[in-house]
């Protein structure tokens, strides 16, 4: 069903970013690569990810879905060291076989009939499309997370911005169109979670690109690319802003 | 009333020494610099520094001080990259506004007249004055912390001593005349509480050049620069020595 | 009865190797060396090591046995940097002298007769032997921590392997004899608990040359040297496989 062999470090880095919501996961095989689509359990946040089949070094599936405890892999997969390539191997439905360098795993699967749905994917028009550095959209997070628990996005006047208000403080970070990779669109403002957005931070703050869509009291979608076929994409709700 | 723009490592460094006695403070601002005294709910220890306009890329203040959080504001230093620097506009009595790169803070201040007054600083004479490295003095004190609560600070026939007494064992450092960068004065022996000297031994250990100033069952005060206009002193009460 | 200058880092790493085990220690001094053996108080494995005069720089003992606080000993030692040498010196049964660079240490012996008997040592004949680096046990012995209590080692057809079962997952570590610095003997396989297994690969894992040896169902040991004249060896009880 699946026979593939690719960078550890790549795998690791779509498991790690789908764990922070969903503890298991549905990864759809196919001839042309993998794909995943998970909500988590307060159905707020949304993880998907594709990894092309350009991105592994050998590549050979049917169409299937293999349901795997995405924390075990990960911790299996945090053996590996830097340019280690990881071999995985599934032939029936019962198991996973893994192999990096001298170690080889035997991972039990999770029966994909027993797991919720594949979460249908909103129909969404988003007002504002942003693209920076995932280091700067990392430190503007970690900056409001010192001062709340809820943070605001926005766009204003070729303006993106990441506002925080605190008892005592408030914060704000102001990217203008042209430090920006790329700004389209109009006007925007929506109130996230810092819950949320902390973890995802984590999971693209090494990105050189994020990509960030915006409406007002609208979701954000969050995407950035983890090789040159391979992408994860984040949708978070908002939160109702009171004012 | 003060607009300013420092390198943001030395405001941190100024900040988290103050920090560790003292949760609010008086900042001082005039014409020739900003400066801050205050002690310890106990006490026991008073920190001071000051930071004179040279050590300012951009100064302007009148007369008048400033009422702030510490430990908030040194998280927002705690933002700011090597070589970041950061803007400080306080223009009214309700808040300082921060710049560092594209995040800006509103920080709200502390009436100074809730706080507690400033410390008067006591009319010391030192009979000894020794001047070494921070590292020196960190790797003594935190030799002594693994063996006691206590430790005793002395000068004897020329050598600089740090001893302390556990249950089990005894530790005693010395540096010659020689070894120091330079001695002062005669005799001295007093003894500290390490609960306060540890944490001031934080503030200084990276610090090139200590000057400690001893007495017999005598305060202790420890100077170090920041920066060339920029000076942090403790002053710590010494604990009776029971014999 | 003891006066000696050694690299800080080589006695650290012994003292460190043996405190996983056993809290005091009776170091025995020749006119060759010192050596030490002691076993945990559960009475499941065995640690010992050897220092020979030459790994010292300078050597002076007669013929005794020194009771020591080896958390103590290894918290002072602690205290060294890279590159310093300590000295020892015990002239009485009372204490140990202890001098890194500016700092002296006392530190009380205990008193040898009140410690327990140095163990035997059990006579064994071990049917396989295996070679490696340090790196590659721990490796194993890290990825089967994370999915049991238990791990198998043996060899088998000159294979070595690690092996854990856990509850949804298991894992298989090989090296062939090739892989191998050496493979010699037929083959083994016993079973391990992994809390004493962890703590010694934390010993060894820096060693470019780990040297075990094993049986069936029998115990394993493991031997890796400091430096040039300097070895530790580990003795460790198996577990029962039950299947």
């Amino acid at each position: 069903m699946l026979s593939c062999i690719v960078d550890a470090e790549i795998l690791r880095k779509l498991v790690k970013a789908s764990s922070i919501l969903v503890d298991e996961a549905k990864i759809r095989t196919s001839s042309d690569g993998i794909s995943m689509r998970a909500v988590d359990s307060a159905n707020v946040a949304m993880v998907s990810f594709e990894l092309g089949k350009d991105a592994f070094e050998l590549y050979e599936a049917d169409e299937s879905e293999i349901g795997v405890d995405l924390h075990r892999l990960e911790e299996i997969l945090g053996i590996a060291r830097k340019g280690d390539r990881v071999s995985i191997t599934v032939s029936d439905d019962e198991s996973m076989k893994i192999r990096i360098r001298n170690l080889s795993y035997t991972l039990s699967l999770i029966d994909p009939s027993s797991m919720r749905r594949d979460p249908r994917v909103p129909n969404l028009e988003f007002s504002a499309e942003v693209c920076t550095s995932g280091e700067d959209i990392d430190r503007a997070i970690r900056a409001a997370s010192k001062i709340s628990d809820y943070v605001i996005l926005g766009v204003e006047n070729d303006v993106f911005y990441i506002e925080a208000q605190g008892d005592a403080e408030s914060m704000r970070f102001e990217m203008t169109k042209d430090e920006l990779f790329e700004l389209k669109g109009g006007n925007a403002r929506s109130m996230f979670s810092l819950d949320y957005l902390s973890d995802m931070s984590k999971s693209f703050r090494s990105s050189p690109e994020v990509r960030i869509h915006l409406g007002t009291d609208y979701p954000v979608k969050i995407t950035f690319p983890v090789t040159a076929s391979g992408e994860v994409s984040y949708l978070l709700a908002p939160r109702i802003e009171s004012e």
